[in-house]
């Protein structure tokens, strides 16, 4: 379950647009842990790209990993 | 994953309106990110708007990030 | 994205219930903006509606919202 | 969306058990409000508690309440 | 909706892992009031552990709940 | 309900990666709870791994875990 490289060092992001991104980061993060392999997962997006509920589904991981950031974050006030 | 246009600039809006607008952005960019092409958002768009599991999906995805957009500015209060 | 009418001028209300209420009314509008076509979200009704899925589908919305809200209101102490 | 009839009057109960059966009831009330005929509710049930997809997706609504009236009761701290 | 015997007393509990429990707990008590046989209950039982997507839908509820036990204990710091 | 093996001893972790790999072994405990069988599990995270679906809600579950972890740290402020 380990990765030996680091690539979460903080929450801790300047502005919101970067806290998104880091949302964006930590929901393939999620995925990559279960499947490591960037070809299956490469295959695997070109149908998902192109799928609505799939689309949903992958904001809707966004979202819950963007409240989790933004309030890391005191919601950059 | 980084755009190079700012698309966010702030959490905090003016009115618990604008707040559920800015849910409703925030959740149109996590489907964006993950598929930046804007003609195939269109066509998956009809099909999508036209389907009530996938309208409730969208729904959900709004009441997320408004929880966030609404914790952001103290509800407005 | 924007609605010209003002339909959420403020998140505080008098009472759960009414919370309940507005918390119902947020998950309408999170579909509303996606489809704004009220012959439309007539039609796609009718079978939502007999749907056990959909149903507890909604439901799950609005327990989302009624977070937001119930928040809001600090659980009406 | 109104019902005349009250039927939430608080969200403080008095024990953890209490809760989690208003959580239900905030669940139920949720489908209610979309679907208020009795009839076909009864109809839908059958089905419903006999498949495990449906079990589950209710217990979720049910966790989602539970974590609002839990929040509202300070935990029965 | 209700259940005469006491099954909830406290969301107390001495360890994370107890919480973990509780948890679980929590999320098939979600389950039983919505369907009470327990004969039923098994009879599902059997597809449902052999099915991937079931199996994470309830990690999904157990995720929540631990979300409130969590919480309710102070994440046991 | 109760394994008999200490998995989980605290929520405390030193950094937020630690944290999430903390969140991918909370969401598996959630299916082992249910599916204890390794051998079952094993068979099961073949097709699991290769869906585009179950990977994003296997995202969706760490998603919620990280919350918590998140939250017990204090966001590693």
């Amino acid at each position: 379950m380990e990765q030996k490289e680091i690539w979460l060092e903080s929450l801790i992001v300047k502005t919101p647009q970067e806290g998104f991104e880091l949302a964006i980061k930590l929901s393939r993060m999620g995925v990559k842990y279960t499947q490591p392999d960037i070809e299956v997962l490469k295959k695997l997006r070109t149908d998902y790209a192109n799928n609505a509920s799939s689309l949903t589904a992958a904001s809707h991981v966004v979202a819950l990993n963007f409240q989790t950031v933004s309030k890391a974050n005191n919601y950059w006030k």
